[in-house]
């Protein structure tokens, strides 16, 4: 597809977004298994639920835009995991593993954040307020699972000294 | 390096934002050219500006931990270029277009967001209070480059119809 309008660059960021909701459904249970944080693997695997309701949710927008549902390789996705593999794949110390996941996870949660951001901006300017309220909800979620995570670093994984 | 503790983790990343922090200085230059709205442009250098302070603050903080300033190739970053690359060279159209920068800019700005973030933490954990304040100074600049992109695709460039 040649990108020439702001419709045209909105229909790619939702099939790049489609991607990477369908690929971290399949990845998230792997992280969850590394997790050794009780806590932390409860995040993942909650988030994870979170993750197969945005693919559902992104199903719907494609439905009402009247488009079948495509998913177009994400690159920067793919950077991060591979990124995420490297290192915490050489780690055998558990809270230390645990503190790679958290930030790994964290990268990933701010790349989602960037684009149901700008997604929620487009979709407003294009006039397409059905699809805004679904990008929303996602929105806020990929918000509080980043907090949760933050949370979680600072009082069970990595904590300041006193 | 193999990384085992949370302290090789810290460097790692502290090597991995050094080189994202050091090929942004190459690749704004060529985003602000591609920009047509002149506030969207004069943003994009005034980053570029911040960037050059952010590459002299990680050497500051290699010097302060004892290291030599080295860079590790970031995957993530990679991938984000590249996306923002494909799409931006399609647009013909000049409001697309600056929609398009924006938002690719949008997505470096939350890589580095979360890394920041990752690393003000680690920091802390580790007890490197000299270099905490150094991580926090970029970090809020990076919040605050993220924010005025927002500003200016609302007012400018993709405005919400009335």
């Amino acid at each position: 597809m040649k990108i020439q309008t702001l419709e045209d660059l909105f229909h790619d960021m939702i099939q790049d977004i489609y991607y990477v909701e369908k690929k971290l459904v399949k990845t998230l249970p792997g992280m969850a298994k590394k997790a050794t944080t009780p806590d932390l693997r409860a995040a993942i695997e909650d988030h994870l639920e979170e993750t197969q309701g945005h693919v559902e949710r992104l199903e719907q927008v494609f439905e009402i835009l009247g488009k079948s549902p495509k998913a177009k390789k994400c690159e920067a996705l793919e950077g991060l995991l591979t990124e995420a593999d490297e290192v915490t794949s050489e780690i055998k110390d558990e809270m230390t593993l645990d503190a790679a996941l958290i930030a790994s996870a964290q990268a990933v949660e701010h790349y989602e954040i960037a684009r149901y951001g700008t997604l929620c901006a487009w979709a407003e300017t294009l006039g397409k307020d059905d699809v805004v309220d679904l990008f929303e909800k996602t929105l806020e979620e990929e918000k509080a699972a980043d907090e949760k995570l933050t949370m979680i670093a600072e009082e069970e994984v990595n904590p300041q000294p006193a």
